[in-house]
């Protein structure tokens, strides 16, 4: 392992975090709000120390970084992020508890969206700022955000690309890999603008603009009304919806679209199944809730809203689905777990899998029934390799295994079976709310200080697809060789 | 598809049901219960001539058996097999609804124990017997007891008996599967007649001993009591427990610890892991469920019995463990997916698998971190090949797939999401009762005739482990070559 590249990595993520504090230091002074501006500039001077000793002192460029390297740097680079960004929550006194404070941020880096705030309407507009544009950042990952900015990054920096990008497989737009970042971070920078343009022209103050579009690019979800987004119009829930829509699918296929090619969307088997999805469970769900909204397009709309919502992993909503009929309730629930497209800013598991998943079962039958016959699995017409179809298999499995150990540690709280049940989806599949006591009115608040920390974990585990988290807590993984 | 040695086994299994249909009649002949005799009368006459007509007229015997055809074979006997002993409890008026009948034969047959019955001691004896009865022959497998008894089975009865038996790996224990199969049968109705022996002498009557040893080898579970086995004296709780742990245990171990060789028992992976899975487990619950029971003593029996209890997936109860601190009922929801060992009368997806995944899952870290090293994944010292473990995980990520869609689908009745869960778990799993409104003192009366049959679909879809079962819904499967 080498352990001066790692330092220098996370610190320069650090002194990046430093910069970016600076911007909601900038809306705080716009808005005169001093206490967060001194909040903003001591947690900005803490990041940029760290991170000068991190990667000057402690640290050393070279180029020997390895896939285990990589690892480690996404998932310390994440913790450490989380760590520093939860200053400003605490010394504006916006959140007094550091573990709440925590919980907080991580929430926002992995785009999960669940909150500790049972008063979020109270919130300062600088800090209201950092927490939704903690999410912007983490949608995209800020290392390949590095990746796009500094120079002379190495080309090894695929292995971190890897870690942190989501999906199965991760593949370069362009040959080269500092061009496929830069070009991805344009295209969601030029989403989250086009959104906050939209919104705004259809009446939303700008500040208010800004702060929903961050929180629908990276698919994430934070709200600033304590009813989510019922109090907007249709039309702006509307708009919403369909930015949700779009961050749920692969960013690939969007770059190749915006120059022209649309074959490939065409053809894309997971992003018609995603639509089916969609459409599918959002008719079932308009049908099962018609009796509580009485107007078929009333009806339409909350489905649709709240299935997208869901499926892409956001997590905003426009009214309390927790009151809903079982069947949609149950039907959200399996939805967590499915997520968007790969390579889009979505959690879950994610329906590229799912399809694997399901033709590598189809093709286990054809074998059990013709055990001489030799056949591949073909995705999107191209054959996928053993060693990818059994990586699939192993990580849905072991998902499932690592969602019950969670569900079996956080069971001593005194909640009931269906809140811990969806805390812990809504935490690893990044959604934000769940159902029961953590429903899309209430708050993760009342879990204790373990809990809080163990569902951070959950989150972190869950946007970064379980390995590289999973790799710290290995001794075998520290060893120096 | 060889339709005919199809219809010709299917009518075999009917034939030995109609002589199986005499013991129950016998029984009530003894009790002189003359509604049960006729009933048993019509079933056993129903069983031969439908039994007679699928062999001699549609089917034919002839070698040409390969998996396609042993697939179907199992399904479609275990399909017929239900369905005709179901007749008794209708015919006799003790479950006067055909879909609850059904269910209950079903529950049987597959050792579930999940009941309909909302007063099981008002059963008569014979009906007692045959609802016990099931379970017992459900246990080993009825094909394979067809296997052990006609002298003209095949040699490609491999293809039955890998998919009636469980686990992952279906070995012989001698060189001639017809011998392995007797051995088999020979160790079970030991361990039944041992058990029932031990019984009687604690002080059960004849006929609850042979009753409880029936539900108990074959880790089944059938109580004929409302409280379960509450009401008998805890030596009698503690012999029960000893063997529904013996049930859980792979019989080729049993076999040759019983012919001297404890090597392999000493030296296995999965009959450690169980034990120890059991005794973690056991007590943690103990200590969580301390404040409830008080004594130690009182607690570790209660604790145990549970654990063991649905570790085996045999659903017995000594107490309303619904009641239990949400702790306890989350760590046996999860055993209630880990299920016994391989090879064993177990349900759940069974703890070698488990291992094998682990493993897995390590073996690819390990690559992840080593991109050029090979290494292989070594199970009870032999090395496993990458089609087993593939086998596993898709297994493993297929059962979650089938788990949410039958959730899903049965959410449209009026329970909650707790109830559904654990109903899909209990029945998927075999265990039988599962939490909140289907806990250990309830019963599943209260779910709709489709919820019923979805249940029964979900019941034998977890005792034949899957495939069987899906290929029957797959037109292709059915296609003429």
């Amino acid at each position: 392992m080498n352990y001066r590249i790692i330092s220098h990595t996370v610190g320069r993520i650090l002194q990046l975090e430093a910069a970016l504090l600076l911007l909601p230091l900038f809306v705080s002074l716009l808005y005169r709000e001093t206490d967060n501006v001194i909040a903003f500039l001591i947690s900005a001077a803490a990041a940029l120390a760290v991170g000068l000793l991190l990667t000057y002192v402690l640290g050393k460029d070279d180029r020997l970084l390895f896939a285990r390297e990589g690892f480690a740097i996404v998932a310390l680079a994440w913790l450490a992020m989380s760590a520093v960004g939860a200053l400003p929550y605490v010394i504006s006194g916006a959140i007094p508890s550091y573990a709440d404070a925590f919980f907080e941020t991580v929430s926002g880096f992995t785009t999960t969206s669940a909150t500790i705030l049972n008063d979020v309407e109270n919130l300062s507009n600088g800090i209201i700022f950092w927490r939704s544009f903690t999410h912007w950042l983490g949608g995209m990952g800020v290392l390949v955000f590095i990746m796009a900015i500094f120079p002379q990054e190495s080309g090894r920096s695929i292995h971190i690309m890897r870690a942190e990008m989501p999906g199965p497989t991760v593949g370069k737009l362009v040959p080269k890999l500092k061009e496929t970042a830069r070009i991805l971070y344009l295209i969601y920078i030029g989403i989250t603008i086009v959104e906050a343009i939209l919104l705004f022209l259809g009446g939303m103050s700008p500040f208010e603009s800004f702060v929903h579009a961050f929180g629908t690019a990276g698919t994430s979800g934070f709200a600033i009304k304590a009813d989510g987004l019922a109090s907007y119009a249709p039309h702006l829930q509307w708009m919403v919806m369909v930015f949700m829509l779009i961050g749920g699918i692969n960013f690939n296929l969007i770059y190749l679209m915006l120059i022209g090619h649309f074959r490939p969307a065409v053809k894309s088997t997971e992003l018609w199944v995603y639509l089916i999805i969609i459409v599918v469970a959002g008719v079932a769900v308009t049908f099962n809730v018609m009796p509580i909204y009485g107007s078929f397009w009333e009806s339409l709309r909350q489905a649709f809203f709240h299935v997208i919502s869901i499926v892409t992993t956001t997590g905003y909503s426009i009214s309390d689905y927790n009151e809903w009929p079982l069947f949609s309730k149950t039907l959200l629930v399996v939805l967590m777990f499915v997520g968007g497209c790969a390579g889009s800013t979505s959690g879950g598991i994610k329906i590229s899998r799912f399809i694997l998943l399901i033709k590598a079962v189809f093709r286990d039958i054809k074998q059990m029934l013709h055990p001489t016959a030799v056949s591949g699995v073909r995705f999107d017409g191209k054959k996928v390799d053993d060693k990818t179809i059994h990586g699939v298999s192993t990580y849905f499995a072991f998902y499932f295994i690592i969602f019950f150990v969670i569900l079996m540690l956080i069971s001593f709280e005194p909640f009931d079976f269906e809140t811990n049940f969806t805390a812990v989806s809504a935490c690893l599949n990044n959604i934000g709310p769940g159902f029961g006591a953590v429903g899309p009115l209430a708050s993760f608040s009342a879990y204790s200080v373990p809990a809080k920390f163990l569902l951070s974990f959950a989150m972190l585990l869950g946007r970064l697809e379980i390995f590289p988290i999973l790799l710290l807590l290995m001794p075998s993984f520290w060893a120096r060789k």
